[in-house]
């Protein structure tokens, strides 16, 4: 039973299809063929405005190359002191930045407090020339912390950042997990909040490499596509990029992914709720659950063949994550597993 | 009937079986997973050496990756002018290495000339801190010009390079290409060539996103885990990745396509060659030819359907390439035309 | 009465009688002159060793050009978190090192708490690829607190460094003051204490533009002068950064100043300790005192001539500097309106 | 009798007289001094606009920090082939920039081809992504073949640039020789003729670090204070930067040391025109002459003590220049070992 990560989960049917599908002939690199076009044109669709779309190969990627649009080479970048960009993506935000400087907020359930987000504003805005300028707030949605904001808790953050002329972005690498778990649309998850851009992945959600920024705010955009190509994201056979994403926005299919997914967590997390030795300290909305479990249990749930990380944010906390090949027995197994540990 | 590029080709069904059969399951991520440890153990055998192996998504990550850890940020790259790092990667090299040069040099059939490489060299030297620190030598094998290195060609670069303490890189974008044409082994034509690092290309052979960088020497090697990493080339699903490199190496199938796409080559020059209008001034040794075509039969060829690039880098100068998708009565019917037109 | 800053200050008399007699007469340039020469043997001389020697022109290009030939692009730096590194220049750090990453460590009197330290380091190690990499440890003597280290304390940073082989590297804008505060020697400070790498700062001295990285770690030292050519640190007219440091090292000009301004801010301190109202938490070791003072008090200094900064460390804490202009009779002066505030 | 070169020279006597001046006494440090503003106005005087004004230690530091504003990272930069940034200044363009690159353009007088560069830019625009985007044109004037540019001549390289929007940089690390040769204002020189950002620089002039960026256009301007911090070019005691600066405006200091050096030049050249055997392709236009000296005379030049460099642009080329301190005796000293040699 696997509750490891879900970039460890394989490809959806729909994405190793749309692969086979575009397998034979010829077509244009780099972006400029048939499939591309439709693949960019369906995300403006789920978005509902003429968003710029450009699909890169990872995440770290992805994020790393949105942020050096959204800051300069002097600026800081406001995120929790727990994202994926300051812990898992090693310097990409400084090489692709030029330099830029990432600052950890502390913040309950993986959201960064939003006075000390201010306090550190301020305080560097007095500094002047000689403190990182006051760039851009960088927030996760799913949270590292596996909760989601809504639309109006990212509008707090953009009415912060329109205080001091900053740019938001939005880590999604998990995006279609927060659309399902908050109900909101994609529009309103992202430009009716305020978000300039946004790294959009379904890497997670069945995709083998399909990760996007999406940019939302017009001079943003400008010659992105520069800043891609100099990275060596844009791909020659670009079209199998492109395949990824119309497989998998085609028929809801990316939300039903996210849906089962959530639903695969949430079925889970009743038999974490049930033991009392085992605190589950941050609200479980998406897909992936951080139970507190005394290292006796631990150990006894890994003999049983149950595999999760520990988590290094608290002692002894762990992380389970279910994906969209996650089976309703698979859980069950689990659940039996956990009850009797 | 399309001979634009070997990048507008499709995927061999070798590859998409490959990546079908890893499309279940889950897999460790970021190339710890059982598959990748096979594929790099394969570029190991077919180099007959312990060489490092990354994995990455394009050539020009390939190529600006391995020139930043053949080159210090103020080093001078001296490569042939019309090499694809300087030409078609827009400023990737730049990024990489932190702010090192490319020296286009000039020369014959594609190869940069020798002595006007020395001269450079001991200019700069002479100039001291004021100028580019010579660092490294970058050859394509196959060349822009689609003629090969031999090993011992290959060799009087790198006694060159010896005097003067630099690295060797070779751009192998078409590397299968040149083994073929020249007879020579893998191992010949790098590292018993002196070659520190190869970036080794597989896509326009019919993977989908499958670039290699392979590294010989040991010290180059050292932390390149982290370029990679940090520049978001590693994958979280690598086993996407390796897969494509198993499908191709195994069997041989790289080399076959290789044969195929240069033979198919070899059998459209006949035709170029027949007509007296018409000069093919670069040696046709691999899968691509460059006839200078005077505009009225460009013209014919055209409306006759047959696709193909106009080349900077002569007057009337045409590219035509062929691949492991070309078929032989594609050819024939190019032919066909050719002869008429 | 001004405490301000001790860059604030002028120009000691030998500092402008060394200029003017360096003004005639024509020079080879870019550090190619007698006086050059003569300035980097006499750094050497005083650290009892053949270091390398680099004139620079502020403490920003020394930090962040001897950081860069520590620690890799890719690489963490470990700094209190009060450095003037991480606050007080910007980005300089992320620029020159191509992308490296600060780590900014609580500790008590701005010294960095090794154990704090090791943890940092032991997470990113388990991180691996991940996160940024271990790469160096800087330390600033005399520290931000205005406290000093000895080479016992200093010892046990490189202790941890060899555990992980890491650089140490000592930021040292004011050297001076901290071989005077310790009785060491300058050797005993830097190398004798596995110093890698010292800015070594005589502007706050009495100099003008005089700051240097010295480099006792022979591989660190290679290529170093290409590092600073390209930031634009290397002047034409180089002798007039040399003519400063011979002006200040002859006949222990810097020592005597840094006795003098260790001495003022003694005397001035001793007018703190009466006052019960104020407290002074940092040990006051060298040129800098840091009060915390109650507002009306505060505001009474003022008024009454005092210029001083207000420090953000803690509240109303303040920050007083004394320098090698600094007379006995302001600080006296300063005394009386201490007492009477 | 040294000619060799005008950053070999001393001090004039008022850049020491201001320094003395401004020895003693405290004042706010990184430019925020009476001096600092004062030496700001006078610049915006002599271009008879609202510049923006950035004094910098080196003409390495002004022209990197210069381009880094007006060319993305991934832009082409259009210079003369033996412009200074090219040749002379390592790699700083490219760390500045963040990577985009020199492209040296041939022609005449130190003038690159307003054809060629045109060519360049439009088979850039061609390759799109894949190439360098045009970003910048780079003038020097003086040019390094000491030819001056009169303000028509400026007027069609912005048109060009015009039509594919790009910034208009000059090189003025003798724009006070190019001012004084052509009779035009500074105004004319600069943003009269389009040009968006001049590299001032008077430490050739009589400075001693004495270099500043001057923009004058708006958006260019913006945040570079930003980028003169991190470069670590801020100096901490700014005063001694500024007093140079007013020292040499003042009473046209500068102007008048200049005119002496063009006429020096003028008068030393007469002695190569009367000498057959000697060539000077080059106009003479300000304060440097570039004579083809055959061999032998040039080693009789050299036994009979005149010191001068040997050029590598085009065999036998020698350089000698003259600055405010070279005399007439200096002059007429080498006037004779010429016609006797």
């Amino acid at each position: 039973m696997h509750f490891v990560s879900d970039n460890q989960s394989g490809l959806h049917p729909a994405v190793l299809k749309a692969l086979a599908e575009a397998a034979t002939g010829t077509a244009a690199g780099y972006g400029e063929d048939a499939l591309s076009a439709a693949a960019e044109a369906a995300v403006q669709d789920i978005f509902e405005t003429r968003c710029a779309v450009f699909f890169v190969t990872t995440g770290t990627a992805a994020n790393a190359l949105a942020l050096s649009a959204l800051c300069p080479p002097w600026g800081a970048i406001y995120c929790h002191k727990g994202s994926h960009a300051q812990n898992d993506e090693n310097t990409a935000v400084e090489l692709y930045t030029g330099g830029a400087r990432l600052v950890g907020i502390d913040g309950e359930q993986g959201k960064p407090a939003l006075e000390q987000m201010r306090a550190h504003i301020e305080t560097a805005k007095i500094h002047g020339v000689h403190n990182a300028r006051p760039g851009a707030v960088s927030l996760s949605n799913v949270t590292e912390s596996g909760t989601v904001y809504t639309p109006g808790e990212l509008a707090a953050y953009r009415a912060l950042a329109d205080e001091h002329q900053l740019h938001v972005h939005v880590d999604g690498a998990r995006f279609a997990n927060a659309v399902v778990s908050t109900g909101a649309t994609p529009a309103e998850l992202t430009w009716g909040a305020g978000v300039d851009c946004l790294s959009f992945g379904l890497t997670k959600n069945g995709g083998m490499a399909a990760e996007a920024v999406v940019i939302f705010n017009e001079r943003v955009a400008e010659q992105f596509e520069y800043r891609r190509k100099r990275a060596g994201h844009l791909w020659s056979k670009h079209r199998y990029l492109s395949a990824q994403w119309l497989a998998l926005l085609e028929d809801d299919v990316w939300l039903k992914n996210a849906r089962h997914a959530n639903d695969m967590t949430q079925r889970l997390a009743a038999g974490f709720y049930e033991r009392a030795e085992i605190d589950v300290p941050w609200s479980v909305q998406a897909n992936e659950i951080f139970p507190v479990i005394p290292g006796n249990i631990r150990l006894a749930l890994r003999d049983e063949g149950l595999q999760f990380y520990d988590w290094p944010a608290k002692a002894d906390m762990t992380r389970f994550i279910t994906h969209f090949a996650t089976t309703v027995s698979e859980v069950d197994a689990a659940l039996a597993i956990i009850a009797s540990a």
